[in-house]
């Protein structure tokens, strides 16, 4: 330890927050004695925020609970505990911290699951193989302290499209305006919503489940004259439906499809023959609260 | 033009081989005229080879086809031919050249596609609505000369893991090997594969459903000795299935997931708890041939 | 547009909040006629917030700027005004719709820059070619009400690692730890730092240089009990050093390189031979704020 | 090991080729008695071919390097002998494997690696404090069997771009061609270059240094009237400078710059602003090989 850092006692500036943890901790649980056996692959991300001040002032770690002690803890909670849902399994972890450190003010855990289904073969499911079933990705981030507990869920990167039933006119039209009217384009987005549960105790599974087929109902079903009009029908349906949602955030990625300008080609686009983008993309946001 | 460049005409060296073309070419297609309509994404790539050399030595442009016009042709046979499947698409562009140019002397056209089927409503699939519905993606490559067609499709990263029917022992030990036998390890890995087809006329939308699902069987069902035993498995079993597939080459990444070492815990991992790992990870490649 | 959609008017839920903009708008800005010539590449997102209700609720469009003029707007801002520094370009761009619309309330502007420098051909700088010149990415958001703006300026992903004067020990010991302590680590993080400015015109892009090069310093000279503490040192320099800067968070992701175990392979691992890795990883986050 | 398995030895189709090996095996190599220390990252992936038949139709693993002692082997070998180039250090493992090995035939080595430098404080390398210094990524494959060694080695992903002195006209225009000719268009690419050596020892860190400066600089002088002709323009010089190498091979993607249409808001776009796309984009190799 060289004489510098010690001797520095005294600072001019002030440490306003801090936290710290350990993040991608990837975790593969099997359960092999259910029928049929489970197969779950999540990430999880721990989050710690206290009394820290002398780790960052002076270099003194014994308030810190090494991360790579946060990592065994995953671990070992998995075996202890299992994972029923990714909710309840972050609750267990952000509970764990509070119990046993009282200089532990506040935890956060994130934590996702890749998508996996048992293999079908011949019309059967086989009871222990899997497949990656789905590209989009269910999380949850669960925000504890010794006063509230706070669980939000969701989905993220579910893509979607429809090529009917959706409008967009009627905008403002200023010196930036070059897009026209369109009374029936192509909607194409990404699904990312969160939401907030009323209750710590609800079968999360299924509520995932009932809201990622709600969202996908109203997508297909919604006469949208905007993104926006058809995100609040997403929420306000997700809501509807789980009576134990209080707030539902969507963030709608506008991926456009450009119709391809057949003219030149002495060929007519009926509609049918688009450029699809990665970029720039439309970003609509909004959230959606319970009604008291 | 600057006098240096126009003058250079003697060169040191050789230019061995050449080829260009575009690249990224995103096309969405929608068949709203069918039953129900049909909705599909497509990357296209097109290389022309040929007699460019002036070009590269001289930056004569008289023999190329602009890129941008490479890419104008992808969205032009869309609308004139329809996209119904990759590898009639990858043919019908890769015959255009060379029955337009004479200097052209060889194409290779590569084309993937993302999975999108339609959404599901209570029960029923909604006729105007798609979700993303898979994360491997189908994929062909169709090379064209005058005397020769070959057409190479397949399918990448699809994900999957098996919990039982693998084992691994046996193998080499010599100073450099910590590796333990194992009769009852996580398999797991992403299927990459791509065959040939001894036609340039078959169904190839069922010939492809045919060989995914032909390798997820045998993935489930295969008593595994080595992920290489599975590999000639899957190849084997493909071929036998499909009378038109001449060859199938597989890459099989073998992706880890490390039993977690819960001694320190005073616990027992009884194969259930894994870190999942993204890597290193080992690969497996083989070529299978249909016996002649 | 169908009855269904325009006859609901009455909703259950609230809509609590919502915004949308245009996201991952990419610019190349050439400036030709000073000396040498100035090339800029940047991605701008833009997001309004403001009286949106009608069209999230009705899918009445007519108090929305389309995302597409919004993308618009940033090219024709960058011709009008030029990019001399991304925070002056933000806040023109923020500026523009709080001044034209009444309904707009605020406007985010996210800017990164990519960064870019004139090749160097024997020893002198060339002044119309480029090369890309660093991995890690400068970036500012400009947040803008018509009661107060905020500058928040930062730099992602800079890459660093030392070799000595790196120690972690003292940290509590219970029983999820593993982790010894060292003396002499390997520290390897990725700088990511967001500073707010307490003043709207200072000369930004000098600024940048002197926090990129202040925290680099430090980052080398430390001698670290800690990352916390590095953290806390490098965020103090920055304030200490530019007097505009009032507050800076920094987020550090603790990049482990673990001692690879030289033991069963009977030869002495002398702190040299490291595993690389992407995952796990810590993160450790600080803000420190300028001593009223 | 179940009977279907065991009992399967008659096949009806071929192996036709196999190999295995371990990726993504990344190695941190610090040299502490070297004034100054050195830090190298880098990432070798190892490829055997061989009589492993047996692996892959009966599951007899007897004659299978494990990809876990593959992986070992990388770390022990970096310990025994240093990393002093990665050819130096890709020739070291192949031979290793077929020294040790009889029915080893072939061995292939890839190894990328990160390029870091030295901490510049105040005008001074800092000795033991590294920052990521380039976004290009430097690498090598080598390929050795008992006849022959081919050692081809490159560098991926150099992003450049000129603002002057590229033209490009006088191509074919066709029924497809609508792009216009242009005497000043921005050339933007990422140059990615691999050559072979005629020689298994020369200064290869001093022979990649120059060929990359060489790149860049014939970038920056030549006056372009395609990305064709610099291309060739580039190899020739590589050649030209460096007698050790026989053969390049290059790769530029034509990332395109297009000038947005400032027509619609009443201004002139004096080739200043361009949008920056990723996608799609112009494809351009060529082998330039050295006239025997």
């Amino acid at each position: 330890m060289s004489i510098t850092t010690t001797e520095k006692k005294t600072f001019v500036n002030t440490l306003k927050s801090n936290s710290y943890g350990k993040s991608m901790v990837r975790l593969t649980k099997v359960d092999r004695h259910c029928t049929p056996p489970r197969w779950k692959e999540i990430t999880v991300a721990t989050e710690l925020r206290g009394e820290f001040e002398t780790c960052y002032l002076d270099g003194d770690n014994s308030k810190i609970v090494a991360t790579d002690s946060i990592k065994n803890t995953v671990y070992v909670m998995a075996s202890k505990h299992g994972v029923d849902s990714l909710e309840e399994f972050a609750l267990i972890i952000a509970k764990h911290y509070l119990d046993d450190y009282a200089h532990v003010a506040e935890v956060e855990v994130n934590i996702s699951e890749d998508a996996w289904a048992q293999i079908e073969v011949d019309g059967d499911l086989h009871p222990t193989a899997f497949v990656k079933s789905r590209e989009d990705i269910r999380n949850t981030k669960v925000s504890m302290n010794r006063k509230e507990t706070r669980i939000e869920s969701g989905i993220d990167n579910l893509a979607v499209a429809k090529i009917t039933d959706s409008e967009f006119s009627g905008f403002i039209r200023d010196s930036y305006t070059t897009l026209k009217d369109s009374s029936d384009r192509i909607f194409g987005t990404k699904i990312n919503a969160h939401w907030t549960y009323n209750t710590q105790s609800t079968d999360f599974n299924n509520a995932y489940e009932t809201a990622r087929k709600t969202m996908l109902k109203v997508f297909a079903h919604h006469h949208s004259l905007s993104a926006q009009q058809t995100l609040f029908a997403m929420g306000e349906a997700v809501i509807e439906t789980l009576k134990d949602v209080e707030e539902i955030s969507l963030t709608l990625p506008n991926i456009h499809r450009i119709p391809f300008d057949m003219k030149p080609f002495g060929q007519e686009n009926r509609n049918e023959i688009f450029v699809t983008t990665s970029e720039p993309y439309g970003v609509i946001k909004g959230q959606v609260s319970r009604k008291k």
